[in-house]
């Protein structure tokens, strides 16, 4: 067999895949399920993914849909027309704004539509301001698009939100965009609709695009309202790119059906992009997806119910572990702990001296078979983010776990 | 409404989007969509997709697997294993070499594993020789990737396929890969085994990298063998990226399952920007993929019976159309006529004079209700491409429809 690992020098890979990062909630996954499959008993806090099973009516229409010939064959790149009109109808009920089903393209999951919407836009040395902690492919796609991320750093003192004075210490003449994530994935926080309002008159004045990442619109807690920026300032729309997609609110993460929202030329651009990318999303999967969007958000409401349940037991659990400190998240399915009490100090039952929250994740994955993602994949050390879209019994032994595993060490 | 069509200058899109043109293959295949939905009777020899049914066996495990909740999750964004593990079997079948599940991975359809490729690989200015006439999304791809996408044009004297003397005439110290395509689209030549030994030698002297397009290996007619160049000259598999995917051998267009086959170092380098781009495959498709890439091939093996009858059809039909000349293709399921005869002199019903191959298309379509793709979507002017990928009685009934619009201009 050929050497297959011989990377030489003129068949190097190319800068824009050596400058990207792998993914690290998939990695920090990954291993974890690698653990798993070894045998090891890993609870895991790691994926950003519910563990309720679709609902059993879409899953019904996708089994159907399996059978019919019709849905053997390619769709239009932009998605099936029925789709479109259902996510359409979905934005005007939940966001309280028109929208033609021009103005969407169905995506590869979410994450396809935050790689286009930045290859749409990004030239080579714009700058892309995001608010950090932030979603790993955020910093990553705008790199892959020659971009510069640019991270406004927001503290747990100010609920991970960063402030307009902020944002406009970060501007400079070649800021394009800004990423607006609310509620936000890793710190579960979620943007006043004051808050929204604001930023979206500063992308006014400046002519800058807003890319808002409302996939997890359906998931927020204690009432706290979820506002959607091209509801509360529609000038805002002219410069306004949505993503959205099904896997959040309808448990169908491995299903891949995200869409963008946006103005019509710029989802023409995207069709023309997607057409040399993917070309459409399985037929199938859009199928499901029309009886999902097209559906009721009764199956989220009961979801958000167990989610509930789980915030307040993990957010409890995680206060009583000496060196973490971790606020109430008002949305997502995210507890993002502050863990810098742990750090730099003797932990665990081996009293080793952890440097980051990095090396810590790596411990606690190996030492007391608990996955979580560190801070660092989210741009700040110093964090896990446990995501607690797990079974109830999984989160209390998960943080018995933690607990236990803290407890041993000498100094705390 | 707010007017969502005013594209300002500072929020024009990016200088990469600008410079790429729409896929002219689904662009026909949607304008002929649409006037269908508006109840003209056209004939569709444009998508290059087969009019068969996914076959029962693997559409039983899709609806199957629709109703199993652990494929309603992630799967690892490189696929899942049991997947790369039939990929890796069925390369050994078909290709006669070994490669590890590790160098393989699962994308949304070959036209990602394309897209995927070239941004590995290319830096911009780079240059990537592409024989003439192209399948649409290569040059595009490149041009994604910042690259320069250098034609090798063949004419049909050469069987469209370009001597290495022309590929050396075109190559500098920037060229650092070429694509191969064989069997073609659209011409459906196949490349002898003599041919791709003698372009692997030359890239391996050269240090240029094969990206090996290989999605119509199962359909080829009269005998003709189609080789496998990683199997032909084992030494090239270390500068060697094979592209393929369930679409064309098991009638699976609409699923959008792709795989990339590489070196294991380009692999990791693929799971990344993967992981940031799309991540995985639905997780449905990939199951039915399972079922169709570890069976057998005695679904291709009947459709190639029926599409070797279709062939001989359309290229005598063709024949027989004044102004039109096509040679009989060896694989895959298209005619690739050249029009050149129907150019530049009045033609049709009304006379018309037409300077392109695009300017005919548009009337076909329009005044005979017949669609098909006009060559400039493949690089080269004076042709057009028929896929003989449909039904029996509809090609008869195209193939009369064209003849009749060419018999009634005066001038032939």
């Amino acid at each position: 067999m050929v050497d297959m690992n011989n990377s030489e020098n003129r068949l190097s890979l190319s800068d824009r895949i050596n400058a990207v990062a792998p993914s690290a909630t998939l990695a920090v996954d990954q291993k974890a399920k690698a653990m798993k499959a070894e045998g090891a008993g890993i609870i895991g806090f790691g994926a950003g993914e519910p563990d309720f099973p679709t609902p059993s009516y879409i899953v019904e229409a996708a089994a159907q849909a399996c059978k019919e010939p019709k849905n053997h064959r390619y769709t239009p790149a932009q998605g099936l027309p029925e789709l479109r009109e259902a996510v359409a109808k979905k934005t005007k009920r939940d966001s309280g704004y028109e929208v033609d089903p021009q103005q969407v393209i169905i995506t590869n999951g979410g994450k396809q539509a935050v790689y286009e919407s930045v290859q749409l836009i990004i030239n080579p040395g714009d700058e892309v301001i995001i608010p950090t902690p932030y979603w790993v492919t955020y910093p990553e796609a705008v790199k892959l698009a020659g971009g510069v991320p640019v991270e406004a750093i927001a503290g747990i003192e100010q609920n991970f939100i960063p402030s307009i004075e902020q944002l406009e210490a970060l501007r400079t003449e070649r800021t394009r965009a800004i990423f607006v994530n609310s509620p936000n994935n890793p710190t579960g926080a979620v943007w006043s609709d004051e808050q929204l309002e604001t930023v979206a008159k500063w992308a006014l004045e400046h002519d800058i695009w807003i890319i808002s990442d409302e996939i997890y619109e359906h998931l927020s807690y204690d009432g706290a309202k979820v506002g959607h920026i091209g509801g509360i300032v529609p000038e805002i729309r002219k410069q306004l790119i949505v993503l959205n997609g099904v896997a959040k609110t309808y448990s169908m993460t491995g299903w891949r059906v995200g869409w963008m929202i946006a103005p019509e030329y710029v989802i023409k651009a995207a069709v023309k992009l997607q057409g040399h990318m993917t070309s459409n999303v399985s037929n199938v999967s859009q199928r499901a997806a029309i009886e999902a969007v097209g559906g009721s958000l009764e199956a989220v409401a009961q979801m958000r119910e167990a989610f509930d349940r789980r915030r307040n037991a993990i957010v409890s659990a995680l206060n009583e572990i000496p060196g973490v400190k971790c606020i109430k998240p008002s949305g997502a399915f995210y507890a993002f702990a502050d863990v810098s009490g742990l750090l730099n100090r003797p932990a665990g039952p081996k009293n080793q001296t952890f440097e980051s929250s990095l090396q810590l994740a790596q411990a606690l994955l190996e030492q007391a078979h608990v996955a979580c993602v560190p801070g660092e994949g989210f741009g700040v050390g110093g964090f896990l983010r446990f995501s607690y879209a797990l079974a109830d019994d999984d989160l209390d032994e998960g943080m018995r776990r933690f607990k236990s595993w803290a407890d041993s060490g000498e100094n705390l």
